[in-house]
């Protein structure tokens, strides 16, 4: 791509009565700095409305409209929302809830999978499309479907599950038997077609099994594969005719249910639906940080950059509350996106429906059909600067730091009984843990990776694990390698229990040899009320541990940097430092509210030569990150408090690329504000 | 009518195996005044024991009983539950539930609306019965059925649904396509089969569209349409044979799915049940502004006096807490509904059942068969009261001012995802803060009406429109006329924003011409938290808006009576005033708690020459309300408080109708006391 | 059983791969002086992996081994959880849910209990379990499947529950109508074939009815019969091989659906599993007397020693926060069982599993195998203390109070509409009323029996019946000839209102002849929010009324000992004393949150002689339970508190069966302490 793509979605299939309002869209389009728009993720009903009946002429004549202006698109393939005829001919289209009733035609993003007839329509609609458009000039990239998710519970899916585990488990149920762990509660099966889903919900008396962690693990991963194998075979028909053209699907946030790590072999391009709930009470850094936190993980999927498919220019409508974004706040976290290692910066949406659901969810142009509005304003303004990101693209984020997010230890650690219990996901907080943990790093502008267990441990100088509950094989392996060769890995409680299908390592954990590798072993929990707290004493300071303190055995060389100050372990090790090999292994046995972590980890930071590349501190709510290309390098500084800050620059020469500007001491943000500067050369 | 009917719901069936239980309550009625009871509403199984046999014996005997005794009646269809005979032989009767499953017996106010069998089996009872009792010189009134409610989701319901709409789109699936806006994330439909019922929990991925607004608007107004149908062939059945006798049926709160003012053109008399839920911690003078506005709304639909046919004489049985009236709450919450235009104080239920989920409602008569109760006596006591107001019947109130409570508007408002999202009816508040616009009216005793969009404007000097998000061509050319001719009309935020299908018009809000009328027209909302204010500045005074501020651009000839004082729209306009044919326009663009509403109307009720019937202001917690006949008037004087408040009477000689005593200047009330008094001949 | 049953669940079967965990298992054992172990219930699937193909191999290999090792074992049938080729092959075994819905294969403690196939099924392996082991000398006795509960709603439960009512009203329906008071809502069956379950939800609309009181009552007791009949197939089975071993099945605390007094006839030893949340925030001497009322409930079964069969020695894993048990607390909980009168203190579980659901359930061993472990060392502590209690098997409590916890009252509290409504369980408080009522006889060191309306009164001084709602005919005989005999039975708000079918007694309450028993009658309710509280004056001091307040009229030779000091009823009486015959009864007409019943209880204490075998007044949070034997008694003093107390003992010689010290003046107990002494020969 040869340039920082800036637009969103774009449904002018709505619009079709009056086409005034289509010659209106492309020349507001143009004075907002558009350039490129997604189009026909909801078309399929439009583009074939009776079996077999294609037409394409709103599609022909769109693109031909926007090209000639100068603004590219990307297509989508329509299986997101099919048509009405399909599914009152074919009713197996449609999705089986986990009730095992089947839906009713409506909605969006519930087909069945697994359906070889919608597979097979798919592709049709698919091959049309490509046949068509395929090489099109101004086709930027295929929109592989629309935010995949979801399960279905039919026959057929059922098979597809049993076939699934007859894979894995090679054909051999005793296998299965062990590794789920079956004679618990005489649970054992004697074939796999004895196999029924499990219910997610753990209901009691439900339908199907709510406390087999081994079946629900390997059912949440099976959800994931089956909807890749579906995308596959919608790349694919595309690709036929299109081979050239890269092929990407919108991505959703960390806390989705597919494991979207597994996505990246079979996508060209990482995109993103970027819905951080901006202005919803929790203080904006902490939002930032999670923004932060969902790029970082959509580049690290494949180490390259990616697209920000959607985001609203003011607000969304499905959030208890719905705020419009501040003035400034939609320029500073557009461009979040680019601090982050995105190539393009997208909207949804450019115009808002007349009637539905989503009348109300913000857009570039309101109803009142206006450009004299604060929203439009302020999206033309980030065109401008999106025009000076050119060269941006293609830069890449150099990070030495990576905090790992894995989702089949977020599926593990959520499903288990005991401790905080499995019965409700909220009180185990895994993702709410990482962000904690990743928050020191975002603080001090450290660039930094968000990686999965099974990613290439290579790259990093510090590794840090929260709750890394699963340790398979393979993941024992990599930690006694990474640290053996001088790495430096932070584990806390939780690390180390079981292996990949949520079996509990023998002899004591952390697992196997991480007891080796952090120099102790664990033998209890004491699991705290929301109303108490423990007292954690180092180096002269105290903090509180809340939720968990586990009680540890630290080896002799083990040092104790933290103790319990309290309860029937005080004066046990709280947190431990271990060399092993070349490295060292941090471990810290309770939970930490932040204080505690952003200690430790700016101490990590300038021990392990972690670079920011402003001076330390930053002031409270801003950072810093960067990308480089080609020797040059871009300094994105970013302020997400209302008020001014002013950041110290670390020597050298750098040029505001919107104002031309030059800085080489301080610089002074204005509140929401972002700067843009060059520097490098 | 010629006297004020006093009793209440009576079921002798369940007492036949005691013939004394019958004696007690002919005598004890007599001594509390009671001239009029409702029968047979739930004696279908005893009427019809076996399909086809008929036994009336108890009813005659009761009737014949209650006659001889100067005691006259309602008699109720016994629609609202059918014997299980019926349920077991015909299951097509059986209500099915918006997740396809058919109910079992069970229950009541649950059939089908729809089914032919149904039809014919109430059609049959309600001729014989008709037949039987038509003539009876007791016979005040028929009750038809009981509390109808709710929606059936079966096959033929389906049905009868997409005939629904083949008439009101002509039988033109494209006009249906365009006014929901189907081409929308593709949901165009081919053919009116192809429609199912919306899924109005709007749960993802469920039975049925969700998140179509105007599919779900459709429906409710079908579900009311086919309620009234069903009730219509119930009434052809009654008058057949006794055409002289008013139908009515007891409709319920504000808060009812009915639409009910479109039950008005069918019935000859305008009952409802009165629950308001006194001493529930909400303030008295709060509560008893909510059960007025209910009044005046049923008054409304018909403009003519009508029914309380249900009201506790103590607790209900059915809320969280059930607290019993305290001393005199009972006689002044009772002649409340008399204040307001009724013809017909009765009370749910004269005695307590033995079994069952009612055998703790409050009742006249409890299980200990005793009338030395405090019950007993106050019931008794206001028993006397009604003999003096037999001259009342059928006097009217006089109302130039009202309230727009339109049930479409709030089902679109309910609906619509965005600002506050539609996905909780709770965060939307339309029904408060409809009572949060009446509540100054009533504090200032004026008398008031409550009626829908589709009602005549022309009896009013001010018309308040709370959140009247929807307005069809027919409302806009309604409210141009009446502020042209006149007219003083408050709109607030949200004003004319769809037209009666959802769709929202274009070239901005408010709808079309509206903009003219307010001058004005609205870029954006902003949405606040909880626990979020901005300031609002009038005439000196500082105000606080929730939940809702709008952010508009008014034109030149615009009064700015108020600015925001606060936030990125500081120092814009926050209410308005526009002068427009020879009246006046009032937009209040943000949400208020009452102190600025409190303010405003009292101004615009000096301004507009509305009168109240004594000397303003009254006291906090008391009000007044009038009704006149043939030149004389009847004012009550209600003090919700408990404590003593004096009133100052306007010049005039005033009679109190149960004690004579006269007065002239100053009347003071006793805690929760209401005075009744005479004037104006 | 000659020895005090010192042991636990334990699973050996899922350790069949690894022969030296079963090595490890069986010497660790001994070390922590466990004689006992639970076996089996669990086992189906292994022991008759195929239909009819048995596989008892490694019961017989455990068996052995642990019999020569000196450890017994009780046996479980294994019908808690059947193998999934049952399920598959005959689906009728597979519980229906309330909602129609047949359930999938999983989970366990879900059987039909009316399929013919399962109990064929059933009998076929206890008989097999009988034959083999039924005399083994090891064999302490059998362990009827594993905590039975909830309910089916297939079609043969539904005609099951037909016969069961045609039984109880001698196949007449007219009886059935009026019992049920069916002619309210004109709900009249025809006959029995029209009824179906009720909608025990009460969801309105619902599946069935969800309002007919004796119909949701009757259901209930159904649930309990048709439990206890499928358990009476499951003994049989066993007897008839195995006559001779005692039979027992795990019984559930207080807040189980099924009604346990119902089990006592049916079971040699009445067992039960101890699972009070120790340290989930409620103050440790509330949850102590909370866990003592369920031990006592437990014993009064059969007014014999009973089995703790389960209780956790660390934490749980199914509570929303799972704490482990602090120092000391494991062996304090542990011997109140024995202090109540408990022949055996079982634990859940020997051994963590090494996966599924209960993997990180508190066990003895945990996931590293080791015994240097602080769980360890207490169970082994406990186990020592253990062992001095041989002796104590077979000792009796003497208790001359009890408190009425009755179940159907209970059902028919919780299910009643009005006053606090029955919409939700929560309002009634009927159990956590009960416990308020048990504790300051818990705080005197009071042997008290917890019985229910149903068992012989005759052996008790005092009688506390609190919100004893239901009274049928013979109820209200035992409580008149009680007090006529000079018993002192207290009673409170609520008592009398309804026959054994919920169907209210007329001629007021309480009950019939009750008025006379208590002198008194009741006029009505009020009904407290919860923000509001009424005064309540007694002998100088003030008190608080919550919740309930009854208005009560006595008779003239009726002791006002309290009145209310506010609201309309004023200066009526709050609590009454009444002699009848040699006896005296007090009613207590409002709710009180423990001080009034502090101060009422502990002067009734006095003035009945009950004794404590401690000087009063016990420290606040300690107490002390006795048990005899041959003339030799028992004390256990124990401290709830984490702080040391002094407790005052009676003349005598004490000696600690510990650690042989004696004492005769004061004892000191640490925080947690439990101190057991012998006296009296």
């Amino acid at each position: 791509m040869d340039r920082m793509l800036y637009g969103g979605d774009y449904n002018p299939e709505q619009w079709m009565e009056d086409p005034r309002i289509w010659e209106d869209d492309i020349r507001w389009m143009k004075e907002a700095g558009w350039n490129t728009v997604s189009l026909g993720m909801f078309s399929w009903a439009v583009l074939e409305p009776r079996e077999g009946e294609y037409d394409f002429s709103f599609l022909d004549a769109i693109t031909e409209k926007l090209y000639v202006n100068g603004i590219h698109f990307l297509l989508g393939t329509p299986s997101g929302s099919r048509p009405a005829w399909m599914s009152k001919k074919y009713p197996e289209v449609l999705r089986v809830r986990e009730d095992r009733v089947r839906i009713l035609h409506g909605g969006r993003h519930n087909h069945c999978y697994t359906s070889p007839i919608y597979r097979e329509k798919t592709t049709q609609i698919n091959r049309e499309l490509a046949k068509r458009y395929g090489a099109h000039p101004g086709l930027v990239a295929w929109h592989i479907s629309n935010e995949y998710g979801g399960a279905c519970y039919c026959d057929k899916c059922q098979q597809a599950f049993r076939e699934y585990l007859r894979n894995k488990y090679d054909n051999d149920i005793d296998r299965l038997n062990h590794e789920w762990w079956l004679t618990f509660r005489g649970h054992r099966f004697g074939s796999f077609e004895e196999i029924e889903f499990p219910n997610l919900r753990q209901l009691p008396n439900g339908l199907g099994e709510n406390a087999v962690h081994g079946l629900t693990l390997d059912f949440r991963r099976f959800v994931t594969s089956q909807t890749i194998d579906f995308m596959k075979a919608e790349i694919a028909a595309v690709r036929e005719f299109s081979p050239h053209v890269p092929v990407t699907t919108n991505l959703m946030d960390i806390a989705q249910d597919l494991d979207q790590f597994r996505f990246g072999e079979e996508l060209d391009l990482i995109s993103w639906d970027n819905y951080t709930p901006w202005h919803n009470g929790t203080p904006m850094p902490q939002l930032a940080a999670e923004g932060a936190f969902n790029h970082d993980l959509h580049r690290s999927i494949k180490r390259k950059p990616f697209l920000m498919l959607e985001s609203t220019p003011s607000h969304t409508n499905w959030q208890t509350y719905n705020k419009p974004k501040k003035p400034g706040v939609n320029h500073l976290t557009t461009l979040q996106a680019a601090a982050h290692g995105a190539d393009g910066m997208m909207y949804f949406q450019w115009r808002m429906s007349r009637g539905s659901t989503e009348k109300f969810h913000g857009a570039v142009i309101a109803h009142s059909n206006r450009t004299d509005t604060r929203v439009f304003r302020e999206v033309a303004r980030t065109g401008k600067t999106a025009e000076r990101l050119c060269e941006l693209t293609g830069a890449t984020t150099k990070a030495e730091a990576a905090v790992i997010y894995d989702w089949e230890n977020r599926w593990a650690v959520e499903d288990f009984w005991g401790l905080h219990t499995g019965y409700g996901k909220e009180t185990k907080k895994y993702i709410q843990t990482c962000l904690k943990h990743y928050f020191p790093f975002w603080q001090n502008g450290i660039n930094t990776d968000v990686i999965d267990r099974r990613s290439d441990f290579s790259p990093y100088k510090l590794i840090v694990a929260p709750m890394l509950y699963m340790t398979d094989r393979e993941t024992i392996e990599k930690i006694k390698a990474f640290v053996a060769q001088g790495g430096v890995f932070v584990g806390t409680y939780l690390t180390g229990e079981v292996n990949e299908n949520d079996l509990c390592w023998l002899d004591g954990f952390p697992a196997e040899e991480l007891k080796e590798v952090f120099g102790l072993w664990g033998e209890e929990f004491d699991v705290l009320l929301p109303e108490e707290t423990v007292r954690v004493d180092a180096r002269g300071k105290s903090y509180q541990a809340v939720d968990f303190c586990e009680v540890i055995h630290p080896d002799e060389d083990t040092e104790v940097l933290a103790t319990y100050g309290e309860e029937f372990y005080k004066g046990t090790p709280a947190v431990c430092r271990h060399h092993y090999g070349k490295g060292t292994a941090y471990y810290i046995a309770f939970r930490d509210e932040g204080a505690y972590l952003s200690d430790l980890y700016g101490e990590l930071i300038r021990e392990t030569g972690l670079e920011s590349a402003v001076q330390l501190p930053l002031p409270e709510g801003a950072t810093c990150h960067t990308r480089e290309k080609d020797g040059k390098r871009w300094l994105f500084i970013e302020n997400y408090n209302d008020h001014p800050v002013t950041v110290t620059l670390k020597k050298g020469k750098y040029t505001d690329i919107e104002t031309g500007e030059t800085y080489s001491d301080m610089i002074e943000l204005e509140g929401y504000e972002v700067k843009i500067l060059v520097y490098g050369q």
